[in-house]
């Protein structure tokens, strides 16, 4: 499925691209923002942009390598944060709100007991739990690859629904205590980074559970080497659905084999997705892996105050236009950046040309100095 | 005047840092956005921030400097744009509107006739002209220092209006062609900088014609050199009324003057300001030569392409959180990151606290890692 992503349209983004110069501005002084706007334009397949409808897309699942002390608080932090998730009570909410977007909150693995719910609606936990929580990650895989597989259906699942319900943008959200630590090995190994470097302090740990977590996160890539078949380092100039399948497998999550699948079902689905922090670029990272055009059809947020966030980020080329250290998660991040995408194309859409506007239009210098 | 302004109230933050360290949320997960609410709460003195009123007040004035060839459109560009302001269509009404703040629009010395009105209301040019544009700043001052007075103590007068008609933020916004070339003067006076690193391509330059600004930027550097009593080498360690009035006058611009009246008259009616780009920043940086206490009262936007923009918000102890490689003015990026501040005082407003949403308090941890 995911080999029907192809290249974005080059000749929509050109046409954006004529557009934004010929508005009565200096020549490309909104920057990033409008790069933004040039690239939902090649993704969709046509420069006249909307983003009338913004989704934020929360996956939630937990995580056994929080056996090993790695967290400040305990699982069942997850469950609680998510349902409030759904009574509209959580930073995400507050946040999404501000910025015109709807909830989606999904159990893709959470460690509790299952939803009722099934219908892809705001305000309820929607259920598609794969199973209660991952493997510990120290000692073995997270998941199968088949519970990788349905968890990477289920994101293309939603992203397809969210589609068909003519959302123009989905944000990636995530919710799971401990997965920045999965997030850290994903990252190291991908990317060939020393651990430690990977390594942050997720929601806030004294410096004998950040060490906890630098001997939790080396000692599941050392794991992970062991078992793999897989000797290409780094693994980043390499792209094979399996590799990057086997990746998030072994020390990934649900939620993030989750935000992969989102990813893909955007994708296919020509719909813009808007990448929060460090969680949802290490599900990006893997989904590349898999995907090597997949950064095209993405928008970076923020640089999150996680270490190793910018280095995923410039790997797959993308920049972020908030850099306010936050560390929120929830999509948070993700649905703050698209609120300024959002007035980016206000700008686009509604600003006059130099010829509406009496000025005379500025020249484009290429720069050698 | 502005002897009045003090410093803002400790007490009011460490209030409001409670209330954050209260909140159902990773401790400092919202990074920046968490600061700049403390930092409302001191300049207002209450923890209760509000930003239900915002405005944008955007100075407008010409600059003898064009003679010198420093910039792409000639200076009636400035009155056509600001004119387009006031009805509406300009770049800063588009994400004034976005960011739900009301754009006033001041002519403080632009170079054309009068305009009639001298209310301060939306939707007219606000007549608040001092003279008809500076003199050229290599050959001349740029204001008598009488003139230079007037307009800031126009910002002033301004930002008092602004604050007793219940706003509860001003962003800086500016309009005048040629104004970066002052504002590179500026800079790299007060911080003692190379003036080729104080000078960037403002709203798009050649080669030849970048040439010829960085040779602008130089002489009126040496002129003012020349003709000061003033011997301290960098200005910047030094505070005194008398030097700032003396390098504005020499170096900068109505509308630049009218942004630090704007900081000190919102500052003594303790009134949250927010720095846009480059201009304003030089603006910034002289208003703190004359109130040292100054940056206490800011808040940072973004970074703008302009390269020195960075040296001046790390010398005022200023910190943006947009990071969009944006340079269009009129107070764009000040009104972008004011709605994210916006956005950081919904959570701050509306989250739960820890005992709210049934989760155990984090803990805080000094980090010697």
């Amino acid at each position: 499925m995911i080999d029907m992503i192809g290249p974005t349209d080059k000749e929509a983004a050109a046409m954006a691209r004529a557009r934004w110069d010929s508005l009565g501005k200096p020549l490309r002084s909104f920057g990033k923002l409008e790069e933004a706007i040039i690239r939902m334009a090649a993704i969709t397949g046509d420069p006249e942009v909307s983003m009338d409808r913004r989704a934020v897309a929360v996956m939630c699942g937990d995580h056994g390598v929080t056996a090993e002390g790695v967290t400040q608080t305990g699982s069942e932090v997850t469950r609680t944060v998510a349902e409030n998730m759904t009574q509209g009570r959580a930073s995400i909410n507050i946040i999404a709100r501000e910025a015109g977007a709807d909830v989606y909150v999904v159990d893709i693995g959470m460690d509790c007991p299952a939803y009722e719910n099934t219908e892809i609606v705001t305000g309820k936990m929607i259920n598609r739990k794969v199973a209660r929580g991952t493997g510990d990650i120290v000692k073995e895989p997270a998941m199968t690859q088949e519970q990788c597989a349905q968890a990477m259906l289920t994101g293309i699942e939603i992203a397809t629904k969210l589609a068909a319900m003519d959302y123009n943008v989905i944000c990636l959200g995530e919710m799971g205590i401990g997965n920045t630590t999965p997030s850290s090995a994903i990252i190291s190994t991908v990317l060939d980074l020393p651990p430690l470097e990977c390594t942050g302090r997720g929601a806030g740990l004294s410096d004998e559970d950040y060490k906890k977590k630098v001997v939790a996160v080396t000692s599941a890539i050392a794991r992970y080497w062991k078992t793999t078949e897989d000797n290409e380092i780094p693994k980043d100039r390499h792209y094979s659905a399996q590799l990057g399948l086997e990746v998030m497998a072994q020390l990934g999550g649900y939620e993030l084999a989750g935000m992969a699948g989102l990813c893909f079902g955007a994708a296919i689905n020509r719909v813009p997705v808007i990448v929060d922090g460090f969680i949802s670029q290490a599900a990006v990272l893997c989904a590349r892996l898999m995907v090597p055009v997949m950064p095209e059809y993405l928008l970076a947020s923020h640089n999150s105050a996680e270490p190793a966030g910018q280095r995923v980020l410039s790997a797959l080329g993308l920049s972020p236009v908030i850099d306010a250290g936050m560390f929120c998660g929830e999509g948070t991040g993700a649905a703050m950046a698209m609120k300024l995408y959002a007035m980016g194309l206000a700008e686009y859409e509604r600003m006059g040309t130099f010829h509406d506007i009496n000025v005379e239009q500025y020249k484009m210098y290429d720069h050698k100095m």
